[in-house]
């Protein structure tokens, strides 16, 4: 068992990550606490260019911090997403709900003209108002929030958007920054972005000591 | 609802992502089947250029896909990546497991002086013979499985490794790809990866009608 030469020891393995990231990587645009959620998701993509495509409303973390300290739950888009979120972390053992594999969802699909993904997030209605959410798949999940309270709908504490892909990712998360509804948000902008980096996202907040 | 223009058809939205990604990467140096592997992972990644760090061993796809026809389980060494997968696509019902949240897993992690992710893969190893391994996560659980392989432990079918990050992960990959176990491979070199690649390489080689 000795023939591969490698770091064993995973708090090591993170230290040295982190530090690697802060030396190679351009966070001086961002303030102390973005450049935390910034270096996670950098973790979360093997990538230091990634960070030019970060963008935080200035009142994002305080927003979504005060979310989870206040015991909202987490909205998430994919399973991926929900299932990339350290529990143990969470501040108020905040509920984490992905509703895209709840049995109403393919019918509420059809009847709003809409992917599952967009359809989910109609029953999240309820528990919304003041609550965190992640959107790390589907840019149809992202345009329909927006249009959710462009409809007078609950408005919640902060919005993760990063939807990935080549086809609605970047116009989804161009619209969430320049909406009228001034929604505090962190987004990828382009078409970056994806499970992995909105999970490292939530867990970067939730990580802090809040 | 209108004010956002943007598709609302799921399988629209695959075919039109699917056709900007073969017009814009070059795929020229796969065979069909990996290109095919190759687009899905890029539509997870939401990046064209990272097909160039994606290769593959001339048995992989054969051999992969043999060992889901055959109904083997497919060994995930994260969450995400077990809740990536497509279930009903699969050929065989074939089980997806993650023993990372085992109960025995971090007094095994102890023992063999590993990472949890690490040790994790010991508990495969009864039905890990002609498997199908997919590593999207853990640059220790890659090289604690070429440490298995070492100790002549079961041979699984294929081997998709692909764990993401800056300490160990580049390596780990390079281990695989130059292991005298001549295992068959896909990884994609260098510090991406993550487990929305890995899914998504899961899902290309189950749904191509096995």
């Amino acid at each position: 068992m000795t023939e591969y030469d490698y770091i064993r020891e995973g708090d090591a393995i993170y230290r040295k990550s982190f530090a690697i990231i802060r030396e190679e990587s351009d966070l001086t645009r961002f303030s102390e606490d973005e450049a935390e959620i910034a270096i996670r998701m950098i973790h979360a993509c093997g990538q230091v260019e990634a960070a030019q495509h970060f963008h935080f409303s200035a009142d994002f973390v305080t927003s979504a911090r005060g979310a989870l300290k206040a015991g909202k739950p987490i909205f998430c888009d994919a399973q991926m997403v929900a299932h990339g979120v350290t529990r143990a972390r969470l501040p108020a053992d905040n509920a984490v709900i992905c509703t895209l594999q709840d049995p109403r969802t393919p019918e509420l699909a059809k009847a709003i003209g809409n992917t599952r993904s967009a359809a989910a997030l109609d029953l999240w209605a309820d528990q919304l108002e003041g609550a965190l959410v992640a959107i790390g798949n589907a840019p149809t999940a992202l345009f329909h929030l927006l249009e959710m309270l462009d409809a007078g709908g609950p408005r919640p504490a902060a919005i993760i958007g990063m939807p990935v892909g080549f086809v609605g990712a970047a116009e989804s998360k161009e619209a969430l920054a320049e909406s009228r509804h001034r929604m505090p948000y962190a987004i990828v902008s382009g078409r970056m972005g994806g499970s992995a980096m909105t999970a490292a996202a939530i867990n970067a907040l939730a990580r802090a000591g809040l």
